[in-house]
């Protein structure tokens, strides 16, 4: 089975990812009496490798998980026009987004996932480079922010795989038709 | 029990609700054998009112549904700035659409439908106005449009009441926290 591009990622019910100073403190939302919820585990067990652009990054390092890098034990590219240091599972690479899609969806493995930001996910929707799209949305209308789908030329359409609801958040599952 | 203001109405994952010249032809999603889905008469049967723009109104009459004024066992009000032969059931009126809110929540009755479009969603968005949201996702990337949440200022917080799937629509039900 040919390896998928998988966009996996939280938007506001009106479409945000982030507040438009980058912030995401809204992802945070609070149940009482949550129910055990293993989605990420899930979908993390068919990846192998993470693609993010340097934003994201900075902010994965930073903010989300100082203490550990959350995708150590699979393969992580970091899209920059400003190099940094390299580590251990992380290529810092400066190379057109659409060509590396390409270049790994030729090799052998499991799924990528696409990690944001927004100038990763802008070119993909624009080259419809994305296989599958799995969007948690929060039950937040934040007003302004970072949109996740920007405008871009050409309609996808998709198949809806599987959706539901748990802890208030709503997994949407779609792959392209 | 207090009338509830509510927002029932389709947009594509990357929330358009029409596309950029105002066309809809994208909500009509063709799937093989469709099961039974009561989710419009259920809501249906919870209003006494309904709300749009000129614009909506026209789209109604014009292009969805020529022969026969759907919502003619209820009270229509059509926003608009031109006049209009007024119509049994159907009042054209220029006025704030947060002052009709107001009004129309003040007399006895059941919920208000907003129906649409973006003209009035954006200043009950802005004044925070609407109780519940009904959002169909039609599983569809249009790429450009005419969008449902449009920049607002104060964020929503919204809980999730109940959301599933039928025919490849997903139904988002919130309410305002």
């Amino acid at each position: 089975m040919k390896r998928k591009v998988v966009l996996f990622i939280a938007m506001s019910l009106d479409g945000y990812i982030a507040r438009k100073n980058g912030a995401i403190d809204w992802l945070d939302t609070n149940v009482d009496d949550p129910v055990e919820d293993f989605s990420y585990e899930k979908f993390y067990s068919t990846i192998d490798t993470v693609i993010m652009g340097r934003t994201t990054y900075d902010q994965v390092i930073n903010e989300l998980s100082p203490d550990l890098y959350p995708y150590k034990d699979i393969q992580s590219y970091v899209l920059t026009s400003r190099p940094a240091q390299p580590k251990k599972h992380v290529k810092f690479i400066n190379e057109e987004i659409s060509e590396l899609i390409l270049r790994l969806k030729r090799e052998a493995g499991k799924d990528i996932w696409i990690v944001g930001g927004h100038s990763i996910i802008k070119p993909l929707l624009q080259h419809n480079l994305i296989d599958e799209f799995r969007i948690t949305i929060i039950p937040t209308l934040l007003g302004n922010g970072i949109p996740l789908f920007d405008s871009f030329q050409d309609e996808i359409k998709l198949h809806q795989v599987n959706s539901y609801v748990r802890n208030q958040l709503t997994y949407l599952h779609f792959v392209r038709k």
